[in-house]
């Protein structure tokens, strides 16, 4: 009987217990979930024998080396910092470890330790960075393998709303962690471009966007994400022209979006002087230039730029109205998340949806039957509040990939990310039955 | 006879190390100045009988606290962050500070124990902050003294390049740390404006600026500093309505600078990759928009606020030439700094300039014989490259106000910087001889 261990049992880890928990009987699986909150973990794990549910503080080491010491292997599904402690014990005490991250330092320091005792690090094993990894060699190993050479590559993801659920003029409610959704694009954007690495500062990432369309869901804005030039060797891509990693929301959230960056409302960097004595026209007016009319200053501000589409959306969320802000001390961005929290609830029956694509073009060198662009999308949508698109495509995965590995299916050692056939294969065809399937059109 | 030690001889210390020789003999003093660049260190002392030059590295603990053990009074012109340690050092054996920089927290931490131990602590007492602390507060004690309230209060500061030295398209050449001038805006500006907080981030301080004009020079540029709240306290303008630091330059300049914030070319958060493969043209078409011609789309970039200033102040620094980039690696900040050094050099005979100007707005209360308004202005010119107005007015008011403690005149301790009056008249009244004089209109 193997042990597997999930630390964590957050709004992403849905699908991957119920995953873990059905086929805990055929593969011989015992599953512990601990979380800080007990409760949270009961709940995910209900009443199945095969599951048990513990409380954990995940910064308490003895608590958290014992249930790791009693297990096979864990599935770190904390917060992306804490993945490095808990991976060092887990090496530590020759136990393998799955998360959904991106590879971290630490945790590459740990890849040679890992390998000498046959232990698996398996990361970026979720949904971006996961099934795009995964989607995207498929096309890239079948690409290379009929001689073909790829010459441009851009990869959209975007965690949205579903159409039927779609009720506000954003066209967004959060299915993931909302302080990453404020802070998005902070830094700046590098990325290929017929050969020229280009740059886009914080200041412009939200005005200077790709317009994307998926059959049957229309377009969507893009934003390019900070670092796309990081997969170029893992891909193997080394001699692509244009290489573009971006995120996709709803038409004009961008051009919206992007007023709040130019106010500065976005900032985490300082607190807000005396912010419970604000509300949120009054923080507003703050970051307009000039005295007067709010809504008429933040018209003059977006200048010929602004559309009513612009104006509306920030009027929906309440700037111009005279309610207290509630929080007593925070940055512009908390300021700005705490009501967005509220605005942008996904409701019980709300949907969520993911929507991937895939953009290549190829240097067929000759060979008449590789095309010369290939196009594959992926669209998922969620159940409800709680089983979402979003739960599905960063547990699903995960859980997967550790079922293959358990069960033999492959057996690399130290950092793992799904980028080989032995593991990306099984993966996207496992995938399939639970409607994770790609759409690819080919010219 | 007092022992005096100057550490840090670069070029905002001539005319402090001047003054502090030319009175050593009158007052009985010995001034040492130590550098880790001993030729330095000589050139600034000459062969003066009161005066030596010696080697030290700053960071060198021993020798620091030997020369320091050997002096009365230690003046500080290291760069900022290095003025703790040597405090803490003038503090553990009994020894007066000066510096022109801004408190800092740990100089306030030693507040206690200096003034246990009798020990000045001076501070911001050279231009900005300095010069502006005294000729503001001079007026803000006389208005309050005759029974009005500063409703508004403006100040400006910028070292310039004098008008006849003035040859290039943007007005402007180094005379102080040229990194702090690339850096300059980074981060958010806060400000009172009518009784309103306001905010204004880097994205934008370049463009929502002021226009300032000064009898005899025109008018310039202002952007609003990042702290400008931090002494409304020290000042004792609790009631004020108003009230906005910021920095000059000549018209045009901080459109055109505007260009760079908004390209990104002012980032010092990340390295270029392959910094040395660059050409300035290729550098700033990487931080455009699409691809061909970079004049062309530079132009399309700035967009209808274009005008042919702005495009010729960047053609004037050669971005649209193929001049390789001469550092082997840097952050586009480092990349631009290395650039700017040398397009925006003070030539040997050049002469820079020093423009300072208060606006107060006065509620009177019913005394008619005080003004409704007062503006009060300085300009000071250089003599050349190393006697600049930037070392006269940095290093004068520090090398006085030390004068004026050592010869008795004030004898504070603790924390000072030049708001009280015993400090800021007698020093206001001795910059005079050296033709820093403000000039005040009413009305």
């Amino acid at each position: 009987m193997k042990k597997i261990l999930v630390i964590g049992a957050g709004r992403s880890t849905v699908s991957l217990i119920d995953y873990l928990v059905k086929h805990a009987p055929m593969d011989d699986w015992e599953v512990t979930v601990a979380d800080m909150d007990l409760k949270l973990a009961q709940s995910k794990t209900g009443n199945n024998p095969r599951a048990k549910a513990v409380q954990l503080d995940g910064q308490n080491e003895a608590q958290r080396t014992a249930l790791i010491k009693a297990s096979d292997l864990v599935i770190s599904m904390l917060p992306a910092f804490m993945h490095a402690p808990v991976a060092k014990d887990c090496v530590n005490l020759g136990k393998h470890i799955a998360t959904a991250s991106y590879v971290s330092e630490e945790m590459k320091q740990l890849d040679a330790e890992a390998k000498k005792k046959g232990l698996l690090l398996l990361n970026e094993c979720g949904l971006d960075p996961g099934i795009d990894h995964a989607s995207a060699m498929k096309i890239i190993d079948e690409v290379h393998e009929a001689g073909g050479e790829i010459t441009s590559f851009k990869s959209f993801c975007g965690g949205l709303v579903a159409p039927e659920s779609n009720d506000n003029p954003w066209g967004y409610k959060f299915s993931w962690n909302p302080r990453n959704v404020i802070l998005a694009g902070q830094g700046t954007a590098h990325y290929l471009d017929g050969g020229e690495i280009k740059y886009i500062p914080y200041n412009r990432v939200f005005s200077q966007i790709e317009t994307i369309k998926v059959d049957g869901y229309g377009s969507f804005d893009a934003y390019a994400n900070r670092d796309s030039l990081g997969y170029q060797k893992p891909y193997g891509l080394e001699n692509i022209r244009t290489l573009l990693r971006g995120t996709l929301r709803m038409p004009g959230y961008c051009k919206a979006w992007n007023v709040f960056v130019k106010l500065g409302l976005t900032d985490d960097s300082y607190q807000v002087h005396d912010a419970d004595k604000f509300t949120y026209r009054s923080l507003l007016s703050s970051y307009l230039p000039g005295s007067g009319d709010v809504k008429k200053r933040l018209a003059d501000f977006t200048g010929k730029e602004a559309d009513t589409g612009v104006i509306d959306k920030i009027e929906w969320l309440g700037f111009f109205n005279d309610t207290k802000i509630e929080l007593k001390q925070g940055t512009p961005a908390q300021l700005l998340q705490n009501l967005l929290e509220k605005k942008w609830l996904l409701k019980e029956h709300d949907k969520d949806m993911i929507v991937m694509q895939h953009l290549f073009e190829i240097d067929n060198a000759g060979n008449s039957k590789l095309p010369k662009k290939i196009t594959s999308s992926l669209v998922v949508k969620g159940d409800d509040q709680h089983h979402t698109a979003m739960a599905k495509t960063v547990g699903l995965p995960l859980a997967i990939t550790v079922k293959n590995f358990l069960t033999g299916k492959f057996n690399s050692t130290g950092v793992q990310i799904p980028v080989t056939k032995e593991i990306y294969l099984p993966l996207l065809d496992e995938l399939k039955n639970y409607g994770i399937i790609f759409e690819e059109h080919t010219n």
